[in-house]
């Protein structure tokens, strides 16, 4: 029995992991977290029944609490019961689908405690890598990527460790604007930018797909998690979305991971890992698809994708402004308060704004997520 | 330092064997065999200096032994030099890289002998893979494919030991009649079939690459060496020859090997697994390329592949008769004396009259190939 727990369980990744849980009698989940859908946390305690919840607020957490009286289930609050959740004495794996920087504490709270993460948080690595990454090595643990592309590269490595990698191949839909150019995205709603060809993900993610920026976060993670520099990561537009990520070896030998478009694949394989399990699902079929298309990622138009790697390259401090200028902007766009350029033009302003600290630590960090969410609530009012 | 042996170092396989050779120089060649070139093997002798050669008939070993007269190497002829070469006691992996049936006892001695097998002699397995993998496991020997389809799918089982393969994707480029119907090859010549798209390879194995007949062989290749059914093979036409091969496992994840159509790679791969080197060469750039397409093969008129399908389902002798029939049928072709379509005409009608055994010994399998032959040339004449 693998005893996990799951943050931010309410999600897209959270809920698409208890799929998993419910196909696998061998996985236990021994807490779940939630923002503040306590709805259908209500529903998975009583499916599941976790030892331990947490949601955001105390006054939730009271609520549900007063629904759950006939379940002996624990409810907490706030990051310490966040924490509390990450770090339950017999939980083997935390899968951390928790979204923004409130992931990164109960994060580095489960590594010291020694368990695995299966990662779905993108900021952890991408404001905190240089803290997380040492962190892993010297409490022995393994960090798993649910990310689906950083899973097929973390596929594609499996039985590679003693070869040097020459080129990671990022594979990126595109988005639906792919082909489009900058003067084509001036009118852009909110509407058209949720609109994935692909993948059904989260709202704010699926914005990011479409400016690219998430691409962008992707590849500051894979810098991390692969030990690559910045020039041996080549992102490489697939609009089929078939080839989830590959990596290029010394030898010119490509690995490349495909299958359908399936979270719960790498969401599994990060559970199991090395074991893969069946899955029921659609298979892929290459006669149907007929082919495989490949684009140069067009970096005038997307460039939020540009400046990801100018912010990954500058290192310290900047990946954590990307990151929060992103965040920040694009809230504003879903609630139409700029439009849809603005997103990567505030991101711009804020890494041009910010002045770098060279290993900022998790205070400092978080520090300057609200340095730049005040900078951009300053410069668009 | 690792000592290795190439049975058949003058042909395509060989020379580009000999080729990762002179860049690693912590690879000795103890021994090499030729067929009848004693002109290169003079060369490769006076460049590798190997303790030991041999060649196929006495008369030229006689002659080759007059032109090194100044070389401390020491001649043999015949089956007896092969394996002679093949079990010389200082070597740990012998390439077999001869063509046809000379290719089997060699390589049984040598796994007797407890030598690793860089494999890419097809009749090996296509005929006795029912001796050969129990002989593999008995003396715990390493059996590393050099066909680049095998090797990709080797590759992408690396570290994937545990886990279960729900099908194998054999990749097919086509070859130069790739979208031909029936009629089309009537007047087929040797230089058309001769003509291929992506590979460079010897004669007959261009030819069989031709009519589909090579794939069929690599068909009953890997369902032996990655202990597949035959319904878990699908075959697939990919007519860039960058995908060289994919597994899919149960979970739906396919892993895929690609690249560019460099045979030293594989030969690599098989030399040091699992450890990559560094090949100079060109790297396959997906921008360039673009698109990648898939295919279904036509099992119409390429009659070849649909018959190795059946060869190996019937078992036993078939695949024997199945590979002799192409054999002989093929050196005809290039000898002119039949046509294109009759290759595949032939394969079918030894296979009609073919009375199976099952469990054949070499000796039986060696008595089947003369019998296919007298066959032949019997209807032929």
């Amino acid at each position: 029995m693998k005893y996990i727990s799951i943050l931010g369980s309410t999600g897209s990744i959270g809920t698409q992991t208890l799929e998993v849980v419910r196909e696998n009698t061998d996985l236990k989940v021994i807490a779940l977290t939630a923002d503040k859908n306590i709805e259908l946390l209500e529903k998975q305690i009583r499916e599941f029944h976790p030892v331990l919840v947490s949601v955001s607020e105390d006054v939730l957490a009271k609520e549900l609490r007063s629904r759950i009286k006939d379940v002996n289930t624990k409810v907490l609050s706030g990051m310490d019961g966040l924490i509390a959740c990450a770090t339950e004495k017999s939980v083997k794996l935390v899968v951390t689908a928790v979204v923004g920087m409130i992931g990164i504490r109960p994060t580095i709270e489960a590594i010291k405690a020694g368990k695995d993460i299966a990662l779905a948080n993108k900021e952890t690595l991408v404001t905190a890598g240089h803290i997380i990454m040492p962190l892993i090595k010297e409490h022995n643990v393994r960090l798993l990527p649910v990310d689906s592309e950083h899973s097929a590269i973390f596929q594609a490595l499996n039985g590679e460790t003693m070869n040097r990698i020459s080129k990671i191949i990022l594979t990126a839909s595109g988005g639906p604007f792919r082909g489009k150019k900058k003067k084509d995205l001036e009118a852009v709603t909110v509407e058209d930018a949720l609109r994935h060809p692909n993948w059904s993900m989260g709202r704010k993610i699926t914005i990011d797909s479409s400016t690219m920026v998430n691409k962008g976060l992707e590849v500051i993670e894979a810098k991390w998690l692969f030990h690559v520099d910045l020039d041996r990561i080549q992102v490489v537009i697939q609009p089929q979305s078939v080839i989830h990520s590959a990596v290029e070896f010394e030898d010119g030998g490509i690995v490349a991971q495909m299958g359908t478009p399936d979270m719960r694949l790498p969401i599994q394989y990060a559970l199991f890992y090395p074991e893969r399990r069946n899955l029921k699902g659609e298979r892929l079929n290459l006669f149907q698809l007929g082919k495989l298309t490949f684009e140069e990622p067009d970096y005038e138009t997307f460039r939020g994708l540009r400046l990801a790697f100018d912010a990954s390259r500058e290192g310290g401090s900047f990946p954590t402004v990307y990151n929060a200028a992103n965040e920040c902007a694009v809230a504003k766009f879903l609630n139409r308060e700029i439009n849809y350029l603005e997103i990567t033009g505030l991101i711009d302003a804020a890494m041009k704004n910010h002045k770098k600290i060279n290993h900022p630590t998790i205070q400092e960090i978080l520090n300057i997520e609200k340095e730049t969410y005040d900078f951009i609530r300053l410069i668009t009012t």
